[in-house]
């Protein structure tokens, strides 16, 4: 059994719990948070909601921390910190901040002698494998990457900082002809606004002036103005009612040509269609939890990345048993 | 440079050739065949034909050899004897002797320090990762794979064994509500007739019989008798005309659930669409073929399968640059 930690008990947190409870080879041993353990309430009967401050006595009962927190501030912080604690895993999803983050993991992880894996989930995570193996077996190519259709929390928070807005979803949105015309094989340029619409649905404070608050989404810098933007105001009672969902996917496709004389086009597609992102995100960071512990049994250290990891480490199955039943 | 070796200028040696060709850091060094070198004209200028009975004294001249020969009779001879040699890599496909083959292949291999990989291209190869990305993060779902639409050469040889046939193509084609039915995340029990069905294009002998072969088709056991079948009669003009392609592809899809109480479901699905079956295999087994150098450089021997393999071997980006622009 694989004894994991969970620090950061929010929608990814209580994903990675369920993800925990469905996985045989798996137990989770503790919740670490760092508001009052009295006052959060998990559901896994018999274990331990633990301060974040008494995290140290427990190095030596988890073999795989997951850190569940946000990667705006928790991340770049917590994970560095407890890799010299313990094996750690993160989601950390700022694309532009990885080399840093990782440096700052890899060196923390490696002085301790524990493993650490970062960015795991789904984007960056599976879609990024995806890239990788696509872009080095199709050398000669082109990729693309649609999102949705999804939740952006960063742009739903956007939103929300404008004056009049009580509460906003914004859901960001692949168009179709988009999708298929990366799939045709032919290569297309599509700029940013033939890829993506973007949908809001808002919740007006008392006498907010709805047309300001219109403008003031569409023309946003970098969150909205490169896009088509449709704004819908709805009631709190239909907010609440239909946009309480967690759904999200994309789409992954590169094309590409080979040949003598470059001849013959593929193109090799990779999908998602999730009911509820943070339990798809945590199924994957256990999975990458496994491999942690095994690579670690294997005395690897440092910081690891999904590129890193060979997919056999991943599986419950053997070796043998992949080979007789998934190859 | 890479240099690697093709032994068996067929449909996939020429598109090993190609895709050498087309990979910067490989270099094609020779061509190895057991017909009459002078008879086998190669595309690459400046690179050797060379008998089969004279390979022994290329073993310090090739980094990778790549083995085109067929699953049937070939490589199960083939990728043992020449792992004693070379580091080798091979397409075997044939599922159930994997194990076999496997074993063969290691003992080799191990004995003579060189590392081997097995059943490398899409099916086996990209699928079946596929297959264990999805199951390793999709504990309790269930996998559906599609074939096609495409040319079954073991199909296609079968028809043309029947008496009065002269050529003959059979595609596979995946039933588009089937795949729907994957897709919507319920997980159908799909019988083998309503996964597929089967097309063939025939052209028969003077004065054959073709409500006879229709019917030998038809009821052809393990090949035809479980499929919904469609025989097409045509010219030999025509069959050369519009037949000649090697067009392939298929889905792997899975579905399964996550969440305390399993109430969520995920779809995970890749395909391909493939102008060249040959070609897109080729590529895969050239990008394995540059993690097999990389892993032998770092120690590593024996026979490996595609689960064994790192993503980050096999692209030409440093790992640094993967992290920095694919994760």
């Amino acid at each position: 059994m694989t004894r994991i930690g969970i620090i950061g008990y929010g929608n990814l947190g209580r994903g990675v719990e369920a993800a925990v409870k469905n996985t045989p080879d798996m137990e989770l041993v503790a919740v670490f948070t760092r508001r009052d353990p009295a006052s959060v309430k998990i559901r896994t009967a018999g274990v331990p909601v633990v301060a974040e401050a008494d995290m140290e006595a427990w190095k030596d009962k988890v073999d795989v921390l997951v850190i569940c927190g946000g990667s705006a501030t928790d991340l770049p912080v917590q994970t560095p910190k407890y890799a010299k604690l313990f094996n750690v895993i993160d989601s950390f999803d700022t694309h532009a901040k990885i080399p840093e983050h990782f440096a700052n993991v890899d060196a923390a992880a490696k002085a301790a002698g524990k493993i650490a894996m970062i960015s795991v989930g789904w984007d960056p995570g599976m879609f990024s494998l995806n890239r990788v193996y696509a872009q080095s077996i199709l050398l000669d190519g082109k990729d693309y990457t649609f999102w949705g259709k999804g939740v952006s929390q960063g742009h739903s928070d956007a939103v929300r900082r404008i004056k009049g807005v009580k509460n906003a979803k914004q859901y960001t949105c692949p168009v179709e002809s988009a999708i298929e015309a990366a799939r045709s094989g032919k290569n297309p340029e599509l700029t940013t606004r033939q890829k993506h619409t973007r949908l809001c649905y808002v919740v007006l404070e008392d006498g907010a002036d709805a047309a300001y608050v219109e403008n003031a989404i569409k023309t946003m810098p970098n969150y909205f103005d490169e896009y088509d933007t449709t704004v819908n105001f709805i009631s709190e009672e239909e907010f609440n009612k239909n946009h309480a969902g967690l759904a999200h996917g994309g789409f992954v496709i590169r094309s590409g040509k080979t040949g003598f004389d470059k001849e013959n086009t593929h193109v090799i597609e990779y999908s998602l269609k999730l009911d509820s992102n943070p339990e798809f995100t945590a199924s994957v960071l256990i999975a990458y939890a496994r491999a942690a512990a095994r690579m670690k049994a294997e005395g690897v250290t440092g910081c690891k990345t999904v590129f890193d990891v060979a997919p056999s480490y991943l599986s419950p199955l053997s070796a043998e048993e992949l080979r007789a039943h998934c190859l």
